[in-house]
Parts: C-alpha cells; sequence; structure tokens
C-alpha cells in the first residue's frame, strides 16, 4: 500500500473537485448528482465521500479556492512591498491562475446564487471573504500609517472596493472568457493609480 | 373600462415583478412556478402572461432592471458634468435605489448563475452590460480627449473595472444588506479619486 502523503490527499481531492466542475459545467449544479460526481472521478463512493459529504461541499470548496487564491495574493503582494495600487491590480491575476479547462470562475458566480439560499454554503463563503476584507484593511492601514495614502481614507470602505473590483473580474470573465487579467489589471491600474483623479 | 395609460401599464408590470420578486426570495428561483407568481400577484393567469412568457423572463426583467438603472445614471452623470471618480463612486447609489423591500439586489445575483446556464437570458443580459460598457467607454474617451485622464489610460479597460466596481457592490449587498451605497461610495472615491496612488 503506498504511503498517503499531503501530496497525494490534495491530488485527489483536487481530481474529484476538477470531476465535479466537468459535470457541474455539463448538466448545471442543480441536475448534477453525487453519484455523476463519482463516476466522472471513477472513484469508490467511500473515496469521494471522504472528502466531501454532498455537492453542496464540493461547491463550497470551489468558490472557497478563489476566496483563497485572493487572500494569498494579499499576502504575497504585502510579503514584496507592492504598492497597493499595484496589489489591486493584479488581484485578477490569482483568479485568472484557477481557471483550468473546467472553468471555475462560472462556477464561482453559481456559487454565490447558491450562497444567497444555503446558510451553510453563505456562512463558509462569508468567513472566507471576510478574511480577505481583513487582510485588506489591514493594508491600508499599513498604507496610512506610512503616509502613503490620505489619512482621510477609511480602510473598511477601501478594502470593500478592491474587493469589488475581484468580484467584478470573476463575474466579468464567467460571462466572456476572453476578458483577461492583463486587459481587466489594465484598467485596474488606472483606476486605483489615481491616472483618473482631475 | 380604465383607459389604459402608459403610466398603468407600468405600474402593474412592476407590480408583477414585485409579487414574483416576493416568490422567489421565499421559495428560490427554481422551487418557484409561475402559478405561484400568478397568485402572489392576484391577476389572472392572462394578465401576468400578457407581460412575462414565463419566470426566466420575469428574472431577465429584473436584472435588467439593474443594468438599466447603471446606464441611467451613466448619462445622468455625463448630463451633470461630473468628473469620472465622481460618476464611478455615485454608481452604487443608482443601485441602492432599486433595493425594495422584495431584495432585488439578491435576484440580480442569482439571476447571474442563471444567465451562465440559459443562453436566452444570458444573451439578454450580455446586450444590456454591453450597453453600459459601452457608454463607459465613451465617457473615458471624452475624458481623454479633454486631457482630464491620462492619455494613457486604455478606455476598454477602465470602463470593465468601473462596471466591476458596480457588481462587486451587488455582491456584497446581496450577501450583507448592511453594505450601504454610502459607505461603498466613499470607499470608491478614495479608489477612483486617486487617494490610493503613491
Amino acid at each position: 500500500m503506498p504511503r498517503v502523503t499531503e501530496a497525494y490527499l490534495a491530488e485527489r481531492r483536487e481530481h474529484i473537485l476538477s470531476s465535479a466542475a466537468t459535470c457541474f459545467a455539463r448538466e448545471g449544479f442543480h441536475r448534477t448528482s453525487m453519484r455523476d460526481v463519482i463516476a466522472e472521478a471513477g472513484l469508490s463512493p467511500g473515496a469521494v465521500y471522504h472528502y466531501f459529504r454532498g455537492k453542496h461541499d464540493i461547491i463550497a470548496a470551489i468558490s472557497l479556492d478563489a476566496v483563497t487564491a485572493v487572500g494569498g495574493a494579499v499576502r504575497a503582494s504585502v510579503g514584496r512591498g507592492q504598492s497597493l495600487p499595484e496589489l489591486v491590480a493584479g488581484l485578477p491575476t490569482a483568479i485568472e491562475a484557477l481557471d483550468r479547462a473546467d472553468d471555475r470562475t462560472r462556477l464561482a458566480v453559481q456559487a454565490w446564487g447558491e450562497a444567497l439560499r444555503d446558510p451553510a454554503l453563505g456562512a463558509a463563503l462569508r468567513e472566507g471573504v471576510d478574511g480577505v476584507l481583513d487582510a485588506l484593511r489591514e493594508r491600508v492601514d499599513l498604507a496610512r500609517e506610512a503616509g502613503e495614502v490620505s489619512a482621510d481614507v477609511d480602510p473598511h470602505a477601501v478594502a470593500r472596493v478592491a474587493l469589488g473590483i475581484v468580484q467584478g473580474f470573476i463575474l466579468q470573465r464567467a460571462w466572456d472568457p476572453e476578458v483577461t487579467a492583463a486587459d481587466y489589471g489594465r484598467g485596474a491600474s488606472a483606476v486605483v493609480g489615481g491616472l483618473l483623479a482631475p
């Protein structure tokens, strides 16, 4: 029997998510059953249920992966000493990196709608989003303390708008895969970088 | 028989939308039938079907109302001679004005997910959104010609990010009704008004 490493577990989880994403993209979330996901993954039911209790858990994981990617990008940007405009302009790239052949950004948008109907998914997604908002707010706080931005700036409100810019990218890319992080990021650079200010 | 005025037709259409929104909020879009909408509206089936062929038409109308509101706000801002940052910062207010007791922004988010599965709804929504993008792009073009913004600015990309800021507001407000246009608009003012630029 092979030794079960963390990498093996992560790879298997990823394989199940990818199989589920294929099913959701083909049949829609509501018409997909766990039986479909298990067949697509080519695993035993037990192997799949070991990772996810049901399809709501799977769509929660897919949408939380997007949130986690944004949170990671915020921390990486702080680590690299980027300015606040550079940080915001770079966030769409973290989302684009998630998009494999299985179109995860489309599923993230479907998860937003589900989250409004499903309290458990809503709570999980909100907790993740609150973590990203906190990281963004802390970054704005730092910038205020360093005199990098005006003391008048409301860190909570700025964090929400920075997050909104990424959410808008997810939605627009889901509708039109030709919207790229490079294009959108160029727009974000102009908007956040002060090029529009009179 | 009363004379059928345009105001009467608009009011009746609005009553049907509001009744449908109440049903969707209570039971979810998928579990609501046209029969439920007709009962909630207290009208004859013929009266309801005169306006909408089915519930997909209704959710399309609700989501297109949001798009129309944003497009109207862009034109009004141009009419008032506002700067580009003032325009973007004011757009969330147009969305907030749509939110009545029946929580239309929540339905707009559900419509985004549906639009990815339903080609007719997707096409209608995309056409509306493209109109808003065009209006925003034209405004950026004007600002470039007037030297109000840098010539380096890409009007298409800036229009997408301005739209993304509004879409992010719709999503965040759907999740948390305490996110107000005043708060979010304050953040947008800082972001778009150059207060974050080093």
